[in-house]
């Protein structure tokens, strides 16, 4: 099991960590191309199966075992008032997953996941980062072991979700620490603030950007972070040490993330954006990573829920890719 | 069962066919507004979900059967060297897909939805539009009551899809009779002609449109589009009068029930346009209906592939609608 020992070792792990098996993804590339359609007719979906069998290493993978994970976590910051909702709605939230009533539940249930919810330390906030850093190193390193323990080592696909009040705020500051452009280009309405939230929000970010200037992208991650987000790169590494790749989620998600992209891009090349959130920053940031969402469809819920959607695209394209004839097979013409 | 007597008809029947149930839509949207999630965040699933609310007449429409319908023909214009595949590849794809082996079998498996596939007279194709109308109003109506015959009641759900070697430019003649603009606005690749190939189309679409010029929406079907085309109008109508809400697929999906959009918008009103293909037209024929996509996949194989893979969407969407707990259920403060 992978266990995270100091912030500053995470730039390097890009070397240590498996890549893309290109033997796989050339085998299954052919076989693509000799399937009963005309090459390429599939378009994102001959992709998504490439993605697979790239990462996966084998030129046929399937999805024995999707795994989501939801990782949920509080947040100092909301003293600055950046959220409509009392901070007790994430661990009620938390309850909800756990009864089965939220969103995520049954989308899940529907594209075939085992969710797993991992509430950190709901009643200890992190501390408000427009004056102190949020997380110690300590802290930062605990939540991402705890993680990278959740990864199953059965996952073929990991899904990644979070739940936090006040967390757009968070992942507004780190996109804006790590990318630059100005917080009012990566802040938008979250759960659903009015313009004077927004303004908070804004301001309480220009206050933590102030504070914690010149920082590396780890360092980043625990002076403007919070646990949630940290658990999700503890679960990326994770992830791709065996292997498996990764389904991030929405705005929130996709920041949690991109201190490791920061660090060094190639440790999120196992990782695809499942969908493009109407949260205004995110199709700013998944334009910063390079990547292309799998869907568009005005979803800002968080919870992995727009993942999840992914997910059942994701078994729609490998259907194909093991399960059809291929020209020989079926006695078609080729043209 | 629906049986069409005559062309004319068609244009009359949306006065007398089922409208959308604004009561259960408002009680579909009522439901969505107390869902544990702020307000519209699931963006186009809460669309989708109340789309098949207002069909379905209910509250909480769930799918139990959905049904998945391919038709094939073959068309007399392919004497114009339309397309680089010979025209028995219809039927070799027929029976690809009756042993399993196409795109359209894996996806409907995996997205849940039973598969029916009806060849339609392959060894007679159409006449060559270039030189006579393609279908007499008597072919035209006996392939619209054998697409309406094929629907099955029990479907919640019915997806719509086409194979036939040429079809596309079927489908780019009855757009340009239709809508207006040149010929090669709605002409691209299809299965894959080359620019040669694209200016026999072009040229075939021009003279087909010479010689049929000045007719009624259904006229045009019955003038320049294939068995297949009407089949799938008559299936659009079958499931209107059962309130069963339709996924066209493609731009020769789409194209085929254009034609009703022309005769009387209202006809298409319970129709989705599952994906937007990564054939040219199929923007501005999407565009000209009024719609927007489900997906956009740059799929370009029709069959109902892409009407397929937005079935698992619509799923997702109905998963949450009906599954999900309210705020009161699951003691979660709104905000």
């Amino acid at each position: 099991m992978m266990k995270f020992q100091s912030l500053a070792e995470i730039a390097t792990l890009a070397d240590q960590l498996p890549a893309r098996d290109e033997a796989a993804l050339a085998e299954a590339q052919a076989r693509e191309d000799s399937l009963t359609k005309p090459p390429g007719s599939l378009g994102r979906l001959e992709e998504l199966a490439l993605f697979m069998a790239g990462w996966r290493g084998t030129a046929r993978p399937e999805i024995g075992t999707a795994q989501a994970l939801v990782f949920a976590g509080n947040h100092g910051v909301c003293a600055q008032g950046v959220n409509p909702y009392p901070q007790e709605v994430t661990a009620q939230m938390v309850a909800n997953f756990e009864h089965g009533g939220a969103a995520i539940n049954q989308l899940c249930r529907v594209n075939g996941a085992d969710l797993k919810v991992i509430a950190l330390d709901l009643d200890r906030p992190t501390a408000d980062f427009t004056e102190a850093p949020a997380m110690s190193e300590a802290e930062t390193l605990a939540a991402m072991n705890a993680g990278a323990a959740a990864v199953d080592p059965a996952a073929d696909v990991l899904i990644l979700g979070e739940m936090g009040i006040g967390n757009s705020t968070i992942a507004a500051a780190l996109a804006a620490a790590l990318f630059g452009a100005t917080p009012a280009d990566w802040v938008g309405p979250g759960t659903g603030s009015d313009d004077a939230g927004i303004r908070r929000k804004i301001a309480a970010i220009d206050k933590g950007l102030a504070r914690h200037a010149g920082l590396d992208p780890m360092q980043v991650l625990a002076a403007l972070g919070g646990r949630e987000q940290a658990a999700i790169c503890g679960a990326v590494l994770a992830a791709r040490a065996q292997r498996t790749p990764v389904i991030l989620d929405g705005f929130i998600c996709t920041a949690s993330a991109a201190p490791l992209y920061a660090a060094d891009p190639r440790l999120l090349d196992h990782c695809l954006v499942g969908h493009a959130s109407a949260e205004p920053g995110h199709r700013r940031l998944i334009s910063a990573l390079g990547k292309r969402a799998v869907l568009e469809f005005d979803m800002r819920l968080g919870e992995g829920s727009g993942a999840a959607v992914a997910l059942g695209i994701l078994r729609s394209a490998l259907a194909c890719h093991n399960g059809m004839a291929t020209f020989a097979e079926a006695g078609v013409s080729d043209a």
